[in-house]
């Protein structure tokens, strides 16, 4: 409801006693943040049909599986906050079908480690409906049955987990430059192009310490240290941001998934010359108990030898063992610079030689 | 018994036959590891004293423990052999005392970090004497006691792990440069001072990457490491080696403790300006459960800006955590651009800030 009057230094509103309002500024700090995408197709405003986002989204959700008694779910999406919530239902004995429109399961995953990913969501008893795209949300004898292109699926309960777009109504209201996906463009020190506007948070978006290109990837880390630096910015002290290397991990079940950087397929997008390799390790030493495997995929550029990405999944060790990938993409290390970092070893925590070492000596013979 | 004739290019030795043998060599590789420390005191020649460095080793342990039915363990020196093993003797309900001349335990760690590590053992049933000077050992009613400047410890087994020394008997004779603690020198392409003598393994030496001195850290992933860059410098692939952080990582009862780089004293020895940072954080997000506290130490240098050393201690997270400032080490990265870094984030595996940046903040404001 806001506006933003630049010339005046002021943003005007209407307030919910319905009084209007006029608030002057020196600066000015958009952190609209991001909203759930709710499709614009039928029956995805019914009651029982639900996105998460807030504190309150989680309780609206909680309550309803309670009140209602819900022992079936669908979840539309399968990005990293409708596996977490397909376990969270699954530790609670609901039946859960997972449907998506696009064919291939985490698209940005090396394919072998994304069917390891699958395969541990089926065996925790969601069903996976690949390929499907949504027609619309029916009422159906107290259910809900959501349409797809070849199938129907009946719950007591509907996930919306399709992604998030950030709130940039306001900034573009005021003819501030978007970014990528309609985020607010911003520099390293968090400015807008509007004077003394800045913007932080899932709403702005960001350079990539990879491409040095703007990027919109919503994360609490990079969302949270452009807040602070905005404080720092408007009250004097100059803070400058690196950019974001896209790092994220999340749990599905036993397993941990994490990545860092481009994938294949970015990397081709933004000009590389990719040179991928997966290699399947060991979590702990050859001789130590309690073995699981782990998948280790990197991606370097045959042009300039850098390392520009790298994933994991495994039971154990993945969700920190990224980080090292992270600081070498800051670095913009080489794969050979980063296969020769000195990585701790004992042997209950890995091989010697670490499995992203191992990956980087591997990636090297095909660089 | 070997000797070598750098001149005629020939190893001379006696072999298990008593035979005399003359082997001519293009390149040579002197990898003769490192030997247990057995200090020259009366008694550490008794059949039930023991060290633990090969496999024999520790069948010969193992077999010794079973067959003379050993209740009590008295463990000379308190590295991480020395804790590793007593983890392994309570977990077969053997009483284990472990004493040391020095009066500190842990004297490279962070002061309050160790006795968090030190709690864990003792909580686990480990009697600790430090500042105890080792007399001797004595045979006394078919047990063993350890003699120390204030008390006397029985024990069945006594098991010495003060350390091991570089096998550098063979280098020195044929007057090849030594480096730090006796051990080979070598350049980063593993080239003694004699001419086609390569060493590696645990009786060379390396580079420091924060220091650029020579150092001697005897650790499985650099003897590994070198062994492989010399196979490629003798086989016509130029192999230069960056060097080592000391990153090390050992798990003792419940705990993970790690470190890479330099420890304050360590950082004041090689002239830099050390100021150090220790901070308390939690392993999960605030609202996980499962959370438990971990310790992180980093240690910057106020000439230079440089993160110089970092140690963690924690139930979880801690043995791939430290691998982040590992990299950022070898790339001489300032406390300020490793606390930009885009870490990995979710709430099983930690903070929205992970530990690691939290300590590089705090760090940075006494910087």
């Amino acid at each position: 409801m806001e506006t933003i009057d630049q010339k005046a230094k002021t943003v005007k509103g209407r307030n919910a006693k319905a009084d209007d309002f006029e608030i002057p500024y020196d600066a000015l700090l958009i952190a609209t943040g991001a909203s759930p995408i709710i499709p614009e197709l039928p029956g995805f405003d019914l009651p029982g049909v639900m996105a998460l986002k807030t504190l309150e989204d989680g309780r609206k959700l909680k309550r309803f599986i309670h009140e209602q008694d819900v022992e079936r779910v669908v979840v539309i999406g399968m990005g990293y906050i409708a596996l977490e919530m397909c376990e969270a239902f699954r530790a609670i004995q609901i039946q859960v079908d997972m449907v998506k429109p696009r064919p291939v399961f985490l698209p940005w995953m090396n394919q072998e480690m994304a069917a390891v990913v699958q395969e541990e969501v089926e065996a925790n008893g969601a069903t996976l409906h690949l390929g499907q795209e949504i027609r619309g949300i029916e009422k159906d004898n107290g259910r809900y049955r959501v349409i797809c292109s070849h199938i129907a699926l009946t719950a007591d309960l509907v996930l919306v987990a399709v992604g998030v777009r950030p709130n940039s109504e306001l900034a573009a209201e005021a003819d501030l430059e978007l970014g990528p996906s309609g985020s607010i463009a911003v520099d390293r020190s968090l400015r807008t192009s509007g004077e003394n506007i800045y913007a932080a948070g899932d709403c702005a978006d960001a350079f990539h310490v990879v491409t040095d290109e703007r990027t919109w990837i919503p994360l609490a880390l990079r969302a949270n240290r452009a807040g602070w630096a905005v404080a720092d910015n408007v009250t004097g002290k100059e803070v400058v941001l690196d950019g974001i290397a896209g790092t994220a991990v999340f749990k599905v079940f036993g397993l941990q998934v994490a990545r860092t950087g481009l994938s294949v397929s970015e990397a081709e997008s933004f000009g590389f010359e990719p040179v991928e390799m997966m290699i399947k390790a060991r979590s702990r030493a050859h001789a130590h108990p309690g073995m699981s495997p782990i998948w280790v995929q990197m991606v370097g550029d045959r042009k300039t030898g850098r390392l520009i990405g790298a994933q994991l999944v495994g039971r154990e060790g993945v969700a920190h063992r990224i980080n090292a990938a992270a600081v070498a993409l800051h670095q913009k290390m080489t794969v050979e610079a980063f296969s020769q970092c000195d990585l701790a070893y004992a042997p209950p925590f890995g091989p010697t030689w670490d499995p992203m070492l191992t990956a980087a000596n591997q990636l090297l013979k095909r660089m």
